[in-house]
């Protein structure tokens, strides 16, 4: 199975492509960023960055893409950029046919590093021991999204952190 | 000169193409609404959306569009779906060629109905008497479209009730 993180952004968005196979750990297959310029007019960005997503499906065919579900955030223009990015995901997904699910910062963040209140730093160190990787990567936009990707394929084997956290009060209760 | 004025929105997209030449009045070509179903998933709501916005770019080959400036709003679900719709807005103009103009809702209440505090019911009568129209138009999404390309009319012309009203006190210091 190859899923297809995205930590989204229009000035900077995190991508990371993984697979996971029967027996077979996760393989980070590829990651890194798509960017636009802030100075570019919003059509021209907006543009690229379909162009790209469109690219990225079609060179790594994903089963499923992983999008980080977004909150209104304190800086109106980042979050509209924030917003769009998120729609062309969506826009380029359903051309491709291909499923996008979302999850929220926190669920990623107990999925991979084992609590939801984790920084970007040890999001970033647990990438790396996961993905077996020489560093961390960087910036935490692509650590991000590799965990996004990550954080999905937990939950399909149902033995993520996240499910064996949220099911710990449970047995407990038994 | 040709104006699309849009009253953005993914659920409910009002536009209207107003004409408007040298010594004549300004003449409404067309208007109406773009729907797409909130049932529906958001990547085949954006990609009927886009496509309908591409469709009324060739069809009416506007010189200029112009979109509602938004701001954030309460209903965070509503609002995305308004500011993907900017977005799409700005894509489908990007590869048409047309520029892209936004004015605040103020602004164009300002220019059209004379104050910008105006009602939705205000907007929608005056367009029918500056368009001529037997009704008002309906929805108010409608109205306030072709009230956008009125508004940009009106400034162009530098004679509109906006550029009136924001005269008269410069006039009266004189």
């Amino acid at each position: 199975m190859r899923v297809l993180g995205i930590d989204p952004g229009l000035s900077r968005c995190g991508y990371g492509v993984v697979d996971s196979g029967p027996g077979a750990g996760e393989r980070i297959v590829s990651a890194g960023l798509i960017q636009t310029a802030p100075s570019a007019p919003l059509g021209e960005r907006l543009t690229e960055f379909l162009s790209e997503m469109t690219s990225l499906l079609e060179d790594y065919r994903p089963d499923v893409v992983v999008v980080e579900r977004i909150l209104f955030r304190k800086n109106a223009k980042t979050a509209f950029g924030v917003v769009q990015a998120v729609g062309l995901v969506h826009l380029a997904c359903h051309q491709a046919g291909v499923a996008v699910l979302e999850y929220s910062a926190a669920e990623v963040k107990l999925a991979v590093a084992g609590h939801g209140a984790a920084s970007k730093f040890q999001v970033q160190r647990m990438v790396q021991l996961i993905g077996d990787l020489p560093s961390a990567p960087e910036p935490p936009d692509v650590a991000d999204a590799v965990a996004l990707a990550l954080c999905h394929l937990a939950n399909m084997r149902g033995g993520g952190a996240a499910r064996a956290a949220s099911r710990e009060p449970l047995a407990q209760a038994d």
